[in-house]
């Protein structure tokens, strides 16, 4: 079989008008499907079900310590869920704050506090200047959002297969004090499902940087979410908070996880592992934000998961039913595209994505003509700060929420779209 | 019986003797009490125990529009969920943003939100000079600390027994454009326990404002926290939204409610009522902020108030549990302190508190001398800004969660402390 670049015009013209068939009878259907969010599937959500049976009118709702979980107090979270969450994060119980349902709040909060108060006493970073932050991509677009909502400058960073190209990383953040953070998602990160090498890792514990109020936004949102049960099949990475502390910078980070894709994605716990400094700071604003967070659901969360023995077994049960659809997903790919030259991804071995590299200027064309024929995809340059792809190559695929004869349906739409619009693409050279 | 100012030194110096043989026997006894905190009792978190009930493993957690309350999506709140805080706060389902257990959170990431974004477009707050609050005292000490903590100057307002000194605030807020809002709890106020007047609403409503960006926050946290059940002995004020709207100026005002004091104080759900624009320019910020807050508790609130009727029966409750520890603290009182001219309190028919009076000077050494024996109160000066009681005269006491038994204990310790304190001061002049 010849790669589309290997085809004569003629060939490419017949190709095109065997697609636009092809697509015609998609359009036709008229079928309404999504790969856009990374939202788990309803039997995802029902496995988490028996968490609604454990804490009922005859519980007494008494933390370990004897906190009535129905009142006011405790502020940074019941000690038992710090130490479920503190398993989960593979760091210490007295490292970790427990929030809300919503990590992401959490790490917008901690941007707003750093604008307005500075970061360990330091100047308010909305008065220095116009700071920046290293954004790796393609990455999390919400990351970007928080960023670019509170008024920081974005400078996007290539994102390996290792991680971030750290030789840029030292560079700019060694020479540039108003570079003040770096967004990373360092386990099978969205979108591209790669996890950070130990290289990687301890560059970012011990490079120099110019800031001293530079923080690591370390979003460890994947840390458990493996696709795979065997040991080999599943990624580990170095931990970052022990890294930093060995290196002589225990404040560089903060690390970031929540359970919105282990029990119920509306409806988790959050939590931020920190050194002490960075706890008694975040606690000093914190302390004035709130009186404190939903203490009966960490309380259900830590009687349902129990320790990071429960949370793995409850995983694999995720992962048996996300797995066949990555695979799915990544065969017809492999099938269907690989072969004509014109797309490109690695496999990911856990998360919630699958991060497709269309011929360079085929991102945005295969993602609205997806739409037409009824799939809805993130949109392109969604990754990428401003939402701004600078190839127009990457688009996100997400695999999770729809049952699997929809996303075998619109992975089809889908491939038929990518080779649409690369042919077009390439008749227009 | 004479009062203390009409006594002679002798007489002085005799009742002294007396209060600190009383006060010794207290201080020896060696009690913990506790009447500080606004919290509610054992008791009357376990009058919402059978909320626990009424979602559990069988349910299909789906909200009336479809949306399965587990998973992501719905950032302003399930549509029944805002139709029961609406009717809580007699405004319209559509004027509500339903939030998460904190509405203090809520209140913070507003001035936040204003600080760093402007009002519906305008220029920051911060960008505009030294902002400044108007803070009718005594007030809410969490408030003062939200504006302190974000950079806001705080101006004392006297508030009366139907609200603010009016005058004082149509004058400030019509001369100065850098005054930017103002903190009410409108209804059973915290401390004071009083109720907003008629005319004061519709001033709050009519009045000029220097800044155009000039916001109310009307915190109407104990809107259905009656001690009473007869009709005629429950305040009622005025919906500010509708008199904004009549005055021509719906977006001045943003209200905020929970069901902290109803169902679960660290568990409960939170709202925002306000205009259409404030609506928009919330939600602008908050769909960068956070995903959503958690439905399934919002459906649970749901299932369990059911309706206005619902919480209104479920008030009384609380009430039948409150009003006699606030009848017995007020008996005590009057019988111990108001013959001897030492002391004057609002008798409040709702909320929290009961905010006492002291001769002038005399706040402060009370506050200690209960601790010294035995019995935390609020501190001496909390509410007013920055802490400064400027007559130190005001202790905010709070009924709720000591046991009736220890409620009187604590009492007796206290009036034992304002007596002593008053002639300390009475013979130091």
């Amino acid at each position: 079989m010849k790669t589309y670049d290997q085809m004569t015009k003629e060939e490419l013209l017949q190709e095109q008008e065997k697609l636009q068939k092809e697509y015609k009878g998609f359009e036709e259907a008229g079928l309404q499907l999504n790969m856009a969010r990374g939202k788990p599937e309803r039997a995802q959500l029902d496995l988490s079900m028996a968490m609604m049976d454990l804490l009922d009118s005859k519980s007494d709702c008494l933390a370990a310590d004897g906190t009535d979980c129905r009142n006011y107090g405790e502020l940074d979270g019941i000690p038992e869920a710090k130490k479920l969450m503190a398993e989960i994060m593979e760091c210490r119980p007295e490292q970790v704050i427990v929030f809300g349902n919503a990590s992401l709040n959490v790490m917008f909060d901690a941007v707003a506090r750093y604008m307005l108060h500075g970061v360990c006493g330091g100047t308010p970073w909305s008065q220095q200047g116009k700071v920046k932050f290293l954004c790796p991509v393609p990455g999390y677009d919400r990351h970007f959002a928080v960023t670019e909502c509170l008024g920081v400058e974005m400078i996007n960073v290539p994102l390996g297969e290792d991680g971030p190209d750290m030789d840029l990383v030292e560079q700019l953040v060694g020479s540039d004090p108003l570079i003040k953070g770096i967004w990373c998602v360092p386990k099978y990160a969205n979108p591209t499902g790669i996890s950070y090498s130990d290289e990687v890792v301890r560059r970012f514990a011990t490079m120099k940087t110019a800031a001293d109020d530079f923080r690591i936004f370390w979003d460890n949102a994947y840390c458990v979410h493996h696709l795979y049960e065997e040991a080999d099949k599943q990624d580990h990475i170095l931990n970052i908070l022990d890294e930093c502390e060995a290196a002589g910078n225990p404040d560089r980070v903060l690390e970031f996880a929540s359970t919105s894709k282990i029990t119920f994605a509306g409806a988790g716990i959050s939590a931020m592992a920190a050194s002490e400094n960075n706890l008694r700071d975040t606690k000093a604003v914190m302390t004035i934000q709130t009186i404190g967070y939903d203490k009966l659901n960490q309380l259900r969360h830590v009687l349902f998961l129990k320790d990071r023995a429960g949370v793995d077994a409850h995983m694999m049960k995720h992962a048996a039913i996300m797995r066949p659809k990555f695979e799915k997903v990544e065969q017809m790919l492999s099938e269907e595209i690989t072969p004509l030259g014109i797309g490109s991804w690695v496999s990911p071995r856990g998360g919630y994505f699958i991060s497709f590299n269309t011929l360079p200027g085929c991102a945005k064309r295969t993602v609205a003509l997806s739409k037409q024929a009824g799939v809805v995809l993130t949109g392109a340059g969604a990754p990428f700060p401003y939402g701004k792809d600078p190839e127009d190559t990457v688009i996100r695929l997400a695999p999770s929420f729809p049952g699997m004869d929809e996303l075998i349906e619109a992975t089809k739409i889908f491939i038929c779209s990518v080779k649409l619009a690369s042919v077009e693409k390439l008749l227009a050279e």
